[in-house]
């Protein structure tokens, strides 16, 4: 039996300090909980779920590997009550600064120490069971992409379409959205997070859609184009390059990779066909319990992607004033390659 | 014309000091940015708002009152090169410490000085743009939960019932959800915040459904009562009570009525049905572009609640293993009273 999650997160930290995991995220990975309301305090002997009464029953169903605490008189001061330690380590990265310092005036003896993306290493690669999960929702997406291409046509709205999609996604088994969905048509494609309008969809128009489903709290993420009626030259030829540059970039992936080599990779094609300056965000990101998580595809070094990292390949070129496209799968990185897990057609799809 | 937000913050805040604004909603209420990654910075003399080209296009068309700069290198490195001043006000309720230890790092002679709350005072008061905002939310939530009466029957899951009542306020305009609508049948009524599950209601079972539409990033809140065939008469008399209950609370307010009066009102009336022990939550909360946001009803001295704010008042009682009821309405404090924004049946409605 693989070590628990809380025993691997002790292991990253010494053996003598009391940790306190802040961030809603962090904690449903380490013990299940996924309330609104709660904190986790691991001491070198035993983890606590602090949270509050709402919470009671929730907890006894979902909760492992702590004790669970219903804190009466506010989360932090029961958690500073239960500490066994003289350090303690924070999440600096979420925790706020008010209560940090409330922390200080508490326990003015207590040694705080920073720590950043403690937990976010430990989720980058994922177990069985999630991998599990992500597939899950990247197959209903998929399904319901597929739904809602035999349903787009001249004058519904970006609103109407990103309705039908989520309700297609519902019905098909997802939790949830994983985000707002982003339907973009005509210039709204050249925003790359537009938010769905009443705009109607008119002949000629490319059409984004940029969106995912989500089960048991792990996310999935996908982006593919269409568009109504024959499509203009700039349209063909701005679809043709992007989607060569994502199939490049993702046949850069295997385990051990550097990130800064797949971005590289893309950065260097969309600048071989003068596109670099239309692709302007990053290349992809982690994806699991966030929908942007740990890795971040950058020009940044020594970030390596590992056998089992979940991420996104998504480049893009926007035309202001005129359109855009991005194309963007989510995908498992295996030890030769990668396995894509939103496997839908890369065609420029024309519709009506 | 009334002051600019902004310039009520600045009124809130020595002339000197630069201002340095974080949290996404108060972001949004100061100058109208809906995206994810933003930064406000309010100098004397000019305010900038700090994003990624991402959002080019989205802050032409939404910001207002500030300078929007596309920032190269990092939003907080181009926040800390525009500063004119010597002091900086954070807000330390949401800024990271990691944050403020980069702040420190770039910027050693920096007086950085931590406010709580500083927006959220200026948001607890809503303006008649915003009011008519989340009397719509409110409106297209009752106007759904009508038609989900209609629908609702024994056999159904929770979890079809949530996405029936979450697409019905969608094809009613809602432009998403409020918040993950609660609905919980039989022994799940008595946790307060139930998640719902693939539980099928069952002759006998109580329904509480607590919901919300979102309007323009405005929400609505609403919680309601069902019971399919014949009640119990421990439902009758629990649902009686809290009813009660929450008629009493909400004829407390008014224009300067203390938060801690309105709450002792219903926790003294709740004890004297001996079920004070079964209220394990607050009696209510702020409405606005949060779903919980200030003021909060609770023990606490000094909230005074003014004209203008939107609140809950949600009173419950909860049986372990049994059942549980709450009852809950939006309301908007008014000088002599409240205006109710989601009228509906207060009764135990029998349903199948």
């Amino acid at each position: 039996m693989s070590p628990s999650r809380l025993d691997q997160l002790r292991l990253l930290e010494n053996d003598d300090a009391c940790i306190l995991i802040s961030h809603p995220v962090n904690i449903r990975y380490l013990c299940g909980y996924s309330g609104s309301n709660a904190l986790l305090l691991c001491t070198p002997d035993k983890s606590y779920l602090l949270t509050d009464a709402r919470y009671e029953i929730q907890c006894a169903q979902e909760c492992f590997d702590v004790e669970v605490v219903i804190a009466k008189s506010g989360l932090l001061t029961s958690a500073l009550e239960l500490l066994t330690c003289t350090d303690l380590t924070i999440e600096a990265g979420h925790m706020s600064v008010a209560t940090r310092e409330a922390i200080t005036a508490a326990k003015p003896e207590l040694d705080v120490k920073n720590s950043l993306g403690l937990v976010e290493r430990l989720r980058v690669v994922k177990d069985a069971v999630e991998l599990d999960l992500i597939s899950t929702a990247c197959a209903i997406s998929v399904a319901a992409l597929e739904q809602v291409a035999t349903y787009l046509r001249p004058g519904l709205s970006e609103r109407e379409i990103a309705q039908h999609l989520e309700h297609t996604m519902l019905q098909l088994g997802a939790d949830d959205k994983a985000f707002e969905s982003i339907v973009a048509t005509g210039t709204n494609t050249a925003i790359p997070h537009h938010q769905p309008t009443r705009r109607i969809v008119e002949s000629g128009d490319l059409i984004k859609i940029d969106f995912g489903a989500k089960i048991d709290g792990y996310h999935a993420d996908c982006t593919r184009m269409f568009v109504a009626g024959q499509p203009a030259s700039w349209q063909v030829e701005l679809h043709s390059v992007v989607r060569e540059c994502q199939e490049l970039a993702r046949d850069t992936l295997r385990s051990g990779v550097l990130a800064a080599n797949v971005d590289a990779a893309a950065r260097d094609f969309m600048k071989s066909h003068d596109k670099a300056h239309l692709f302007t965000h990053g290349l992809g990101h982690g994806v699991g319990l966030e929908i942007h998580e740990d890795p971040f595809f950058s020009s940044q070094p020594a970030t390596t992607i590992d056998q089992g990292t979940v991420v996104t390949i998504e480049p893009g070129a926007y035309i202001r004033n005129q359109g855009g496209v991005r194309i963007e799968d989510t995908v498992v990185v295996t030890e030769a390659g990668y396995n894509n897990l939103t496997n839908f057609t890369y065609d420029l799809i024309t519709i009506g």
